[in-house]
């Protein structure tokens, strides 16, 4: 998860200048279309970005998946063909947006950020969406699963999903973000009850680190998460004739789901949070528990060995050295005091 | 209480898919009917939900407890007979959304979440509630006692409810609900008394834990009870012509009830994060306790020690230990220096 | 200060139930009425409350004072003459609502929260007002002094009270209620002062708790005063006939003094959170202190004893034990040491 | 700076009634006059209210100017003469107002706090300011230097003030008031540079206590400039005649003042909040060096020292005592074993 | 940074007054004029600020960059050539403003901050904008070369700006500040790095210090970047005619970025917060190893050393003195109690 999106590069290009700003993170855009309608559907991978118009037709829903964003010429020959503003075209290789919805004349902008482990790190990576009267549009930047179940729907006819329209589509595409977002969330809840064993059997300088690491992750996800919910929320407002009446409802479900996520999100930090004082104070205990142990040694051998001390001078006149029982009685008068101070510290409850 | 809920089951799934997500707590659901109006009170137990339609007629209310949610088919058919949105079915058997309205065309759509004491833990549990026309559906996940006053209200037919429509018959629910959360913080009220006693006297690194736990208990139920607030709220503000105007008096009621919970909520989590401030300050003063002990009896000590130790010294031209009272003598210089320790430690306060 | 209301007890009643839920604190109700208009004033103690409808009349404004809430009936009765909302006898009885405003249409319901001191303690209590046309009654648990005032000014038919409606009555003994917040407020700012100075002389943990509690009273004032703000400024807002615009202007005057009590109550909070940081960077000062000194007395000896120790040793050959002037020499040495030691501490500030 | 206002001694007052409330600050009341406009200034101390009446005339705007507020009498003529409500009258001599902007249909009434140094303490003033069609009235407690150019800019007649009317005075004062909470803020910005410096060469608990000395400070004035702002901003969006549109411009650069003071003082809050934690963290640091200088010499010559006592004790058959290099190889061992010593901490960074 | 802006030297002046407040940076003020339009681009530097008219024309865009504003006398030339209130002379020339836009009827005033480092330190500078209807007036206390990519495009004459008016001159002058702020940002963002490396290396006193000063840095760029939102935001909301529908939607592009610094911002303020509580706890685990050393070395050798100081004794009659093993069995005695004393320290696992 990087904290500073890359612009400082962009700074003092033109705007609506199209180059990719991010990681490159295949090697060859691909293009996958599918063309619906509740009777048909044909899938395809193409080559050529023109073979594109041949799919779009007024009975059809079309979604085209663009997978990799490196290549601007590309990019650009979509926003003619689409007829798609230039600073869409920047928004859609400046790949460190926050989520976001733009509404145009002719077809709705959608940015959300998606999720996803690799190799133990949670990846994040934007993917733009266009909603056309009888399109989809979607730019990824690494081909990845999340979608698959959708297509699967899709190629099976049995669901809603090929009787409505694109925005259905696009409802499924976002829902699909969002519960993606739940796997993350419980992946990162295993690491926080590993981390609260660890706290009570053996706190240590890394466990804090990795609490503290736990937190900048739910700090992260909530940025993106919380502009998603506008995102949503906005999508269910609008007054826009891309989305239909009987869509809105599974929009207000997903915007459901994307509250859900927050307050998990904010259960995890709170969580995260009371760690943190009971590794502070688990820390002060220990150091208690240290000092206890040196007092009642030290409180109790410090007066013991003075007064070995004192018989152990080499005046010449000393009558106690003498005595005959008076090495005896030394042994007493210790134990004694070694005794009394273990009431004492009894009485402390330091035993 | 479950942070996460298990939505990430269900990722990749159709919405609307009837499918239980939550633990399943009874073994076979159970449909239990009451109709009534002002003249008459009928009850029954039934086995087949298609037994229910007799019992909806124009001039009564009824209400339809649905216990256990794991049997999709039955969920399904109540779904169909109602003409219930499929999104609404999914919220029933998903067991972990949060208190929401949604309102539509021929009825309104409530979660709510309950919350009881099962063995000293506090378990929550999804309430969804049907209020149509002349019904009301509740489902539930486990048999509870906290409707029942309501259902002897009913029986007796003395009070205001058998008088009323549907929406009053809503209201005592939620009520009930409501009205049970005072019990909860009761309970949890006398936890943190107990705890408050334990950090006068025994504080411990479990008196920390215990703490926070509440602190959880206390986060977690607000996190129910505001949305539940917004929900009462919308209730009230509806214009639905369901809810009547003479029953939002009683609506209001209830949300005066649900600021109450949260302030006290509020009250107890304010406590709570004073009680942390203490035991960290106690832990503090307990430190400072032993080392005041430790530096007392050290600095006493360890100089009379060390004269002890010049006298112990075995040189052949020491004169002092030639002197008839040189033993008296040093005896004497460490008493004096003993005391001025003293003075100086009672001019400090540490005595 | 109680922090749950005792609504446990009441949960599965039905709504409107008349059931006094808290402390009895007299013996008998009693019902004081003061008839009274510019020419004329009539005040009676009443036995039966039958006997205030003589006193209601078009020309007179009449303020029937009842204290002492536990008798169901009384109150059902008052209920029934003035044509109460059930809810309206239900808050009253509740003696732990919020302060909070209701209008209907003959009258407005207003419940606030009156604090007194008995025996050095805070005592909060509610009052319960119904401000009718040509009337206005109030509900207090005990009697209090803090209306006299009020009660004398009508006596002397001096003031503009007695020129005014019912509604200028009703801001009268609001207002009374809001400038006994002040007196509760100098008290307790007295105690903060006491604490204060406790602070920089005798830190103790008992101030620590002293301080907490206090800090929870704050909390407690406040979120009584933070509804009764509302409530006052909805009692400016209101569009009902019965508050005349003539009184609003007093109204938005007693507004004003509820934020200058929110705002006093938020500067002492301030004040005692301050007081917190100071008394545990006291408690870190003081352990700093007590480990100096320690590590002055045991740095010093502890060497020396060491040297002390060396020439106690009994080996047959140490050549330094025959030297005429050894004894002098380990004498010079030691406390050479010493000197360097004590010009290292005073060079690290620690003398 | 006062936290209580003190209003306790005005419970059970009626409203209206003008007793001052404050500290008495001048002798005698002194009122000022200048009548001016394009054309002609005329200037003037008044002894008795009713002169006031000959200055008031269309042509002109009149500024009086009232210093010292404890003579009810003429408050209350001033109040007869420019028919003010007796709740204004009230405010002005109840000097611990929050600022607050009033609109009646003659007049505009403004309650400012006015901050200056006396004696290196920080006072604070009511300035009440009604502001009528062609005259503007100002109640100060104490006579002050603030408004003294704004009556030279009068005289002068080169500026702005003299060719507009009376709402152009009444900004000119606000803005004088609030040009002075900068010169505070250098004041107090100034101590913080102090403390800072001191925190650290020479932190003590007197340094935290100076910084929440000066938090507090910061909170107090904080508290006048809020609501001060909000005035100002009323002042702006009043629709009321008596403020030129041309003026407001003005008000608005006023208010641009206001939020440049919030800001100032929100940054010093935050310095002050860093601040307390450089000190507690120098405290523990500080603690940590102690510990270590004593861990050090403790842990080299505690074994030292118990190998010297070994060597002394008088056992008839001890073999190592007979050795001729018995003692140098005792002197041998004990070296090595500091020097280990000196090792290890050097490894561990503590030398 | 500072923190106060000197608005004390200016207390007590009429406003409108043309001041300059602020450091002067520049010798000599320089005015730089390009006049363009889609065929023609015209550049001059100019002395006398007269010979700007010739340059305003209907069909072009004239960009006036005013670099030095300690010359009052032109600053009220260009005020009176353009007609400007005079209070936005007074803000031109009191240079710490904040982030605002005012719209007047003519021209639309923009007040913008602009940050750079200077041998390593952040400095800000105020950058005032005046947009009409076919000129934009910027005004800035130093050279920079911020603007300069701007130039170059207006003089390529490819792209959109020299297409367009005014106002698609002054985003593109906007949008150029902002993007600067993400190169302060990755500045900043390296130090961050820098200090997390320190803190896990060689934490000291200094490391914190550092924080705190990042943290300031932080808490200062955000209070220019809120109220610049602000700004953005208003401009897009704009109805003036000034702002083309075109180019509102490169403000909103702007908007968004300014919402991604303030993400980044509150991100690093996050991280840094982080820091500082690991690096207290630090503190804390250091002074526990500290203490865990000087127990351990204590606890085992004082002991021990009180049992070579009781056969240290001088007493005539001490039996063991005389045995012939007695020297090695307290030999053994000790080892004995050590290897105890180490067991038990490794089961509290100290070791």
């Amino acid at each position: 998860m990087k904290i500073l999106p890359q612009y400082s590069e962009k700074a003092g290009l033109p705007p609506g200048e199209v180059v990719f700003v991010g990681e490159q993170k295949v090697e060859q855009p691909k293009i996958h279309v599918i063309q619906y309608n509740e009777k048909d559907v044909v899938e395809s991978d193409i080559q050529n970005i023109s073979e594109v118009s041949k799919f779009i037709v007024k009975s059809s829903v079309t979604w085209i998946d663009v997978v990799g964003l490196h290549q601007s010429e590309l990019i650009e020959e979509i926003g003619k063909m689409f007829k798609l503003h230039p600073l869409v075209l920047e928004d859609i290789v400046h790949t460190s947006q926050r989520p976001k919805l733009e509404e145009f004349d002719d077809y709705i902008f959608l940015v959300l950020r998606m999720f996803y482990f690799q190799d133990k790190n949670i990846i994040d990576e934007q993917v733009s969406l266009i909603l056309g009267e009888n399109y989809v549009i979607t730019f990824q930047e690494q081909p990845g699963d999340i979608f698959d179940p959708i297509r699967e729907r899709i190629r099976s006819r049995k669901f809603r999903i090929t009787k409505s329209k694109s925005d259905y589509l696009a409802y499924s595409l976002i829902d699909a973000i969002v519960d993606n977002y739940f796997v993350i969330l419980e992946e990162l809840g295993d690491r926080v009850e590993l981390i609260e064993e660890d706290l009570l059997l053996t706190p240590s300088q890394d466990t804090l680190q990795e609490i503290h690491s736990l937190k900048r992750k739910m700090v992260s996800l909530r940025r993106s998460v919380w502009p998603l919910r506008e995102v949503v929320n906005n999508l269910d407002r609008t007054e826009s004739p891309l989305i239909k009446k009987t869509t809105k409802i599974f929009v207000r479900d997903v915007y459901d789901h994307t509250i859900q996520v927050i307050d998990t999100i904010e259960n995890y930090r709170d969580i995260l949070t009371g760690m943190l004082d009971i590794y502070l104070s688990s820390l002060s205990n220990r150091m208690n528990e240290v000092m206890k142990i040196l007092t009642i040694i030290a409180t109790i051998f410090i007066p013991l060995t003075f007064i070995a001390g004192v018989y152990g001078m080499n005046f010449d006149y000393m009558p106690e050295l003498k005595w005959h029982w008076g090495y005896f009685a030394v042994w007493l008068v210790m134990i004694v005091i070694a005794i009394i101070m273990l009431f004492y510290f009894r009485k402390k409850k330091w035993l």
